[in-house]
């Protein structure tokens, strides 16, 4: 019995794949299926089932493609509208060769959710793992705030979920969730992608709390909701069928800069430092790491889109994110380079940069300038420089007109690629005195510099 | 926090890496080390402790290359007579950035033999994880033969380990052994790579019994030691430095030809379909996936070895393999192939083969032959075919005197495989009459015909 | 500028791709064309341009899939009903950024043929190298014989077009023909896949003849053409469009079994030692090497396909080839292998074999047997066994019954690979004494026995 | 017969490896090796030959390594003091299977430069390919100044030995030299890797000229010696043996800020833009595609180096770009990149940058500034703008002292690369006013500023 974890990098999505004798199951497939196709091959098995732990906001699922690739069955828990999957409830079992797969449903992230508990009948019927989805992660439970209005409703359910249903399987029962540390899906995860239920009991600090502390914090969670991501819902009620990549055009200099003069929107993926250094002007800086998570803030599904970075190997993985996003209207990346577009004597921007150093020097000084905090609600609060004003990067491109334009504003995030991404956009408004502060609150505090929590 | 394991076929040898910041630590490492260096250089690590479980016997330790490629230090339990490590003892704790290694004497495989708890202190000072080595294995616990005097002191050294020591641990506690279903070292193990503490505790078939009852089957067990495996012994006594794969000679159907005249010994690495249809003449049949088990009774280490296999691309497998054992002297492989052996004039052999069916009628026919069951007397004694005679494939080169040269032979084993290996050994004997049974004891139970446990 | 050579092994197919700037142009894609968009993705190139260098016949041409991909335009000579493309005539230049690409129209392998000449303009107008499709090879010249009662016309139009268009472009041209040795387009072809004009003008054998004389022999010549490759024909008036490798089922040996119930056809593609020493009953042996060039003889675009092969890291590539000569319905391999098979108790067939050696004892002996020679006629000719009987392997289907089946028959040709296929397709017809000579007449020749050209 | 080009990148070194049967030979392999063990492998080779065209100054050569690995001979012109490889003399023939390699002596570039002629004897004693070395490039002519002393002398052999002994080999007769595009080795070679002899006498500018014309402009061209490359000489003059690549450490912030402290250059191989954005204090900017042309000026073989590069996966390539060059003390590269060095606190340096736009306007406002071309001379020559001081990359340590260091320095060079270093190397020497003109003068000249070849 073979059970492979498949990473998604970006949206830090794990899917699963358990494989016995010749067949094999599929939990939560991403979109560019050619992952678990291969496996299937390389060990000689073929996929039969594929199940959907509840209808995902944040990527975009493959289970309909790869029913069309293969001929599976795709499964799904009761109460969504999901169209495409036959839908399953509490106790329904799948035997993968000597695999079996167990539903129970959990609902409290969605009304739909459900775990699958796996058991090895070669040995027993005793569960061995549960893949459960977003009710539980490593270090962190899921999120509750997709009914904003029944929150208090689903945090008891999460509760219930969890303590009645998954810790009863066992302490030793091993964990796969759907999601790994740098998800939207929950801020508190491991950076460790294995545990037990044993040991989330005792150690995951969301199960430390009585029940109704747990509904209480959940309820009062501040999360935060993209509203691009929204396509993502609908895409997944359905679930798209399978299509290759999009075939991207190589642009010159010359042919980049036509593009961008009939609209197309520039996605700069490189570095800070890069970005900081010379782009493309107008161009939207959107590190890789931070893409994931801001995109759907920032950039709409119906924007022609242009790519800007220096590794062209990093392309394929690029449009594979962005293609499990639901973003397929990338028209155009430049070629050969940033450098080859400055040679090409194209004009380029700049963003002049801040060290930490530097801005603590500017507070003590006393001058008069914004220093713009974009993190979430929760890091600020959980510790900001005083003189900060803070306004969440997803929320800037519609209440950027709070920001004065005769002030120098000094962009800052946790290390300086989020605060480029502001600064950007700010550059794009025509806000001409913006700086990057690279290095930002992390710098800043290793230098010892005083911050609060106020 | 990244916890890899790595599987080195064959011999169903798995080692650990755990990467936790820019530091990494490897467990049970094997011999062809790129993969531990490639690891720690895709993730930005160092590695820095080497540790091993205990002295191995069935593969040729990594430590030592891997020391003096990294300038790790490399640890061992007390007890042995390890040279190039340091010693450890309980209670001893190794920090790999967040992640704590802790050391747990653990004997009864050996007397050297050590787990290494992990915990990520990130969370607590809870165990997340064991190494068990070769104390405690998915399904199976080690072999406690390796002292024949004292298997009693062993086997009860080996339960007070697993139940004073290791499941005390908790049952949230993942299970990470040194080897996994196919190796040498436990016959019972789970085809499956993840189990807990928890799963073992009620599903290890050997973890239900008492501690007599334990003791009395751990002494009772019968297991086989290759002799040849003795040198693993002596060579993981000092753990050899690191070198490349040896470069080996393509040599042409009469190139080849003359090494055999000059004494090469011809290892045939094809299938038992190919190896029966033609093979160089006085060649030993040795399939990919027998070879690891069975090499150390049938080949020397002084002989030099010229292998045959049809498939270039596995070439570099096979000497991986071959190397891991301590196989060093292969001095050639036939090129392009075996048709080119036959294209070249040279002459070939070819070993009949025999159905099930085809065995059940000469048995119900009472024809005069040797049915020869070269399978492990616990396969034998499980299930076997009345008339057979049984004599253990490791043992046929001393024993094969025993057997008569005038009469027919059938060769037989579970599937044909090990099969092929004796009849190969019987025909370099000059036994002319023999055959194999392709198929062997799997089909002629599938096909419904009876069997005796006597 | 990037020039690249894409081999497709089997049918010895060789496309090119020219890369300049971030332009490029493809010329005979085959079908799957992954490779050239991944090419043109590490160039930074976009392919702008598709050439077919004439209809071709015997694999699946990529043009269209490429275009629906890329966009690309697609180009062909005039002269034949390709729909699929523009038609292009002598002279017409196209820019690939500084690589220019000039149609040469050369009749006589078709009357389609084109060539397209290649120069640097960085340079000058000078040739540097000519894609000669079909009609010029290194080493031997194009086939001239399927427009059979115009046999002389395409000879002479060959002639001119190799002696008044190609070679006057000058010795110092580089030559990129469509096929490499191996192909079934050209017995004579060398096995190296780089030259010039001026070398073949002075060492390719057709190349020393008066015109007359090229004539006559290339009318004389004796070629096959596989019945069922006239598929590709009407293919490729059109094109296929993409569309991914067909999903093939993992098969467990029952599953098989019952597919072959069914009515599955089954190709062994093992070495012809594995199909000796064991095969499913009724498969047809088709090695790896021999399928290009005889599976349009022997199998039917219509046959469900089933596939044996004991390496599945081969599988991919097996279908890869099966796929570009437009074998699409392959429904079923075995997993994991034969030796599965035989271990599952079903019913498994050999192939006695005779070695070169034994062979001449029977003939010396006047043993009363049929040497059966598949080779083509041209081997045929070129040199035999005085007692074998000529019955090429493409005909052997419908040419078994002049076959006596109260004799034994022993299969020969080459080097025993082709005999292998004819001994399984003489079982499928129920002839039960087949013997299969491996070495055949290599080995035979080796062993210096007389052979004869009578 | 294979013919398999091997190109290394950064020094546009080009190695060959020609197989057939199951011989192969090898023709100036670079340093590591493992490419040529891999084809040899994948073949079915033995590479017993390894031949030297002349004593190389610009890379290590890794015949030693391969005859060590392999047991191969190695071969070397006379005339040099090389003691690792035997003597070979005009007319001197190889046998690798069918392939005949063919001495030629060749001097002009050194006086030990040999050719190697390729022939197929299958077909012909004629030659089909010639491999030149550094004597006849695609394009260009070797270098003839590493005499300076007997400079007419050289020009005269070189003039001799492509016109006397190359060229007369014949126009059908390809060309394989042992440097591309970018080398410098050369300026004028074509950015395309296939020629013939023919295509060359008609096409290479160098080839036009009279015999005195061509000894006059060689003895006048301009080529720059980087320091350290003397050292490849002396390595060259034994070839090293084999050795892995270095293990380098992963280095934190804090652990690389320690070993920059106590001397460690640090190297950063990022793009100019990144660097400019934000780099290490006191690095040395060395884009990845400029370091081979340039390091051997910048960087003593006694620094110890430390790497900064944000593309781990691209650190390999770099190491072995480095290790070619003989370049093996590297300690430490920075882990994760540039963002963990700012947001650990340490400090970081930025510089400014100029588009050729403000440049222009700088000049046309005559400020007060130094503009600094440190192109080539070649280049310089060629056309630069009329305010332009020009000093040669190469030469700026050395001749820093002749700049003001109370006015502000904008660097200038092709496109903005070059000026990254020199900026950075001012900045290490203390110039604190230092711009860097991206853009530079690619930019310049295509938004149509004039420019003067005075």
């Amino acid at each position: 019995m073979i059970l492979e974890k498949i990473k998604s990098e970006g949206v830090a999505h794990l899917s699963y794949m358990i494989i016995d004798g010749n067949m094999a199951a599929v939990i939560d497939p991403r979109r560019d299926i050619d992952v678990y196709l291969d496996l299937a091959w390389q060990q000689g098995a073929n996929i039969s089932h594929v199940f959907e732990t509840h209808r995902n906001e944040d990527y975009v699922v493959g289970s309909q493609a790869l029913a069309q690739a293969t001929g599976a069955r795709v499964f799904h828990g009761q109460g969504g509208k999901v169209e495409h999957a036959e839908p399953v409830k509490e106790g329904q079992q799948f035997e993968i060769g000597k695999a079996r797969l167990s539903v129970l449903e959990t609902p409290g992230h969605t009304f739909d959710s459900i775990s699958l508990v796996l058991a090895d009948t070669t040995f027993s019927d005793d569960p061995i793992a549960v893949f459960t989805g977003d009710t539980l992660f490593i270090g962190d439970v899921g999120r509750t705030d997709f009914y904003p209005d029944r929150r208090e409703e689903m945090g008891a359910k999460l509760y219930d979920s969890i303590f009645n249903k998954l810790l009863p399987l066992g302490d030793g029962v091993q964990l796969y969730p759907a999601h790994g540390a740098g998800s939207v899906c929950g801020s508190g995860m491991a950076d460790r992608e294995f545990s037990t239920l044993g040991y989330e009991r005792r150690n995951n600090p969301m199960l430390q709390l009585e029940r109704d502390e747990f509904i209480k914090t959940k309820s009062e969670e501040h999360h935060y909701q993209p509203p691009y991501f929204r396509k993502m819902e609908e895409l997944n009620d359905k679930a798209p069928g399978g299509r290759a990549l999009p075939q991207v055009k190589a642009a010159s200099p010359q042919q980049f800069a036509e593009l961008v003069e009939t609209g197309m929107l520039v996605l700069d993926l490189r570095t800070p430092e890069a970005f900081c250094g010379a782009h493309v002007p107008q161009s939207l800086a959107l590190p890789s790491d931070v893409l994931p998570g801001y995109i759907g803030w920032l950039v709409s599904y119906d924007d022609e889109l242009g790519l800007v970075t220096d590794d062209p190997a990093s392309l394929e993985d690029e449009l594979r994110g962005l293609y499990r996003l639901g973003y397929e209207n990338v028209v155009a990346y430049l070629v050969p380079g940033t450098t080859a577009w400055e040679a090409s004597g194209e004009d380029y921007a700049t963003i002049p940069t801040l060290s930490a150093g530097a801005l603590k020097k500017r507070i003590d000084d006393r001058e008069d300038f914004v220093l713009l905090d974009v993190r979430t609600l929760e890091e600020y609060e959980s510790a900001h420089i005083a003189q900060a004003r803070h306004l969440y990067l997803g929320h800037l491109p519609d209440q950027m007109d709070e920001l004065p334009r005769d002030k120098p504003i000094v962009t800052f995030c946790g290390s300086g690629k989020r605060a480029a991404v502001a600064a950007a956009l700010l550059r794009r408004q025509g806000f001409s005195r913006v700086e990057n502060c690279l290095g930002s609150m992390s710098a800043y505090q290793n230098l010892g510099y005083a911050t609060t929590t106020e």
